[in-house]
């Protein structure tokens, strides 16, 4: 139950940051829907990938399809003075999709008995899939790559679940809070990390 | 029958699409092939992860890629004054893959049992993929995120096949020259979708 | 036993590339990790997805994990001034992840009785997988596809293995050297492929 929940969660996060990501970019609204359901089970499939269940799996989730297409018209109606924080609310559902499938990807790696390591590597992988590939079709440089904090949550998430700190549904959704929030802080707040050759400011629109 | 066709139509117009767009960016003769067979078995790969048949499947049709290197052939040694509306060309051949991955997609979905809204999902993801892996490569924004009308044809291909519409071989491949014609027409023409905030004329190639 | 130590070396020799060029980028520690690992997987994961074998058995290979993890720390910690030549380190160890993934696809579809053209196929998409993901997160170009001469390589391995010259454990380890050799000399002394319209001579840095 829980790890369906979170399969909804993740898919309409990353669908909806796939459709605010093409409104930033201009796209009609058929890109919006396309962006939005690509990034969604593009998401899905890497995430299914990773974690051993065959990607058509995807199909037998039709109400995680309509569900998606809601998510998106919503925020393609949406009032566009409320969305003037575009790039925030775009994190801001990312960070969601992140925190969902990294704890998917943490959950069945723990549940294959293998290594803290092993575990942490597929938080980090399971849980980017998504938005690598919304940012690649939108030509722009992976979130993931860049010099905010971003993996290092889905890192976090793989060491309380590798540790057995989070088990119990509640606790589940609690770390979810936690990563999905922590990830939004590093954004607004544009926390760093060092770079070999010192940080260097650049602007990720290029 | 029908299925293996429409795989050898799609197989061979994905390997040309990404041929002539190689030829475009002036690429040696060997990434002229490379980029051919990328195309040709992304798109075939993709198609296969959401139909669930297993990617190393691809192996199984040797004929395939003997025709696949062939046509590559046949379109490098084409002559260059005959080539010179390549980008017609390329999105011909590009809309003959769309089309026919995309009546794969469908059909695959619709014999899920799957309702409508997954079918027409299911159309625009097989039919998009091998563009996308074709586009990416070649770091152009992919064909189905621009303004020109394109997914809008994988749709209505959904509808049709979603809607019991086309279900014999002889409806299957009128269904195929008329998507095919659709989206080459909507080239030519340059028919657009309305974005959100007005239509902006940017040249793709960025 | 030989096709398990040509795994590690292909992971290792993507996760090294993948780092290096993360560093070239100034991305900063975890960047550096997290392009390593993506490459070195992502490379695993499209030859698995090639040669029919689940994508989530990369799980299985924990020591493999903690091998990529070692080899990006110590290419991390490596004194600047040794790494001035990087884009040449890069290449070394890209020449040897294609090396050993390509021998790896042409021995499965030889093992699958396929004839010489699937082969050489399966040994040029098996090889430039890792390097493709790598090259499309960093905003590449993908080397796979620029004039340097990277493919031929990844052929003549096809036909090598194909026409039976290298079958023993000792012949497939010298193979991995020479074609490994010959892809460092072909970038060191900058061998190109004519294109059709003449030589062009771009930076790939775009």
């Amino acid at each position: 139950m829980t790890w369906e929940i979170l399969s909804i969660i993740g898919t309409i996060a990353f669908a909806v940051s796939g459709a605010i990501i093409a409104m930033e970019e201009e796209y009609d609204i058929l890109g919006t829907y396309i962006l939005g359901i690509v990034t969604a089970f593009g998401g899905g499939a890497i995430r299914n990938l990773l974690i051993g269940v065959p990607v058509s799996a995807l199909w037998e989730q039709s109400l995680l399809f309509q569900i998606a297409l809601l998510s998106i018209t919503i925020i393609f109606l949406f009032p566009h003075n409320l969305l003037r924080h575009w790039q925030r609310w775009g994190n801001f559902f990312d960070a969601m999709g992140l925190a969902a499938f990294a704890i998917q990807g943490a959950l069945y790696a723990k549940q294959m008995g293998h290594p803290l390591s092993a575990i942490i590597v597929a938080a980090v992988l399971t849980g980017s899939g998504g938005g690598i590939i919304r940012d690649v079709l939108a030509k722009r440089k992976p979130l993931v790559l860049q010099s905010e904090i971003y993996a290092v949550w889905a890192i976090l998430c793989g060491f309380a679940i590798g540790l057995g700190l989070a088990k119990e549904p509640i606790e589940l959704y609690l770390l979810f809070a936690i990563i999905t929030m922590l990830r939004v802080l590093s954004y607004i707040f544009k926390w760093k990390l060092p770079n070999k050759t010192g940080i260097k400011t650049a602007s990720h629109h290029d």
